[in-house]
């Protein structure tokens, strides 16, 4: 599985999993109506922030990440990072090396750290990988995210020195 | 101490004290050379979110808050939010006037809980006033925040239920 920095022409493959994983709302604190212009403007990023995309063999984009300052100034050494999985390709390792690459990334920039602010702890998939490589739940917000089926669950807050 | 709505024109006054709070880099974690436009741009926040001032009996404005929603969609029932006060007006009550109109108005609009994601625990004042209304700390960020003089400190997510 390749990663590699996304260009504006895999917009329409990453949107056509974008879409179906914000209108779901079981994973991500996103408006779940966010039309293509907006979700495009959240998801494609500039410097200091970066946009990469999971390439199989075939070519074909599994999944994207994007990552950049958690927050800035005084609080710009602390990285985040966000994962989006092409339903359909999952199982086949895009989640897992868009993470390491990121964590990668953040330490080869200087970050000292890498935080998700929002990870619904009912996205049990994720959580599990966060953990097996190296992050911790530093809280739960109680009763966070709201997810379809499921009710009111927590959100966590991961975080991992560099 | 009154607070309302903020207006445009109100902005000179607020400028006036953001643009030194944000250049001192001990509070906020925002790019401490941002300019003018993008502090606007941050600060005077569109609904669902808002931004009001607090004014003193002779009508100077002693500090200015913002809050909404703090993530979108399954998220969006959980709130934020955001203070200032100006450095020469402080000790007079503005602080906590701004965050119990907050949480009043979280409280009217149906939020069930407000979160602030990024206080310094450096910021003793302000992580004193927010347990008094009710906060706790969920977690530090290790580090989270990068003090002129104090060096890496902790930055707390603090939360309260509504």
């Amino acid at each position: 599985m390749m990663v590699r920095d996304a260009t504006g022409e895999d917009w329409p493959a990453i949107w056509s999993f974008m879409r179906a994983i914000v209108a779901a709302g079981e994973t991500f604190p996103y408006d779940q109506e966010m039309n293509e212009m907006q979700a495009r403007e959240i998801w494609l990023s500039h410097a200091p922030a970066r946009t990469v995309v999971a390439v199989e063999p075939d070519h074909t984009i599994a999944g994207s990440a994007k990552m950049g300052p958690n927050h800035g100034g005084p609080g710009a050494h602390v990285a985040s990072a966000s994962f989006m999985v092409d339903p359909s390709r999952q199982g086949k390792g895009a989640g897992r090396a868009l993470c390491e690459h990121a964590l990668e990334w953040a330490r080869s920039e200087g970050y000292r750290a890498m935080q998700f602010n929002a990870v619904a702890e009912s996205n049990t998939q994720a959580v599990a990988l966060y953990r097996s490589l190296g992050f911790e739940v530093l809280a739960t917000i109680p009763e966070g995210f709201r997810h379809p089926t499921k009710g009111y669950v927590g959100l966590h807050v991961m975080h991992r020195r560099l």
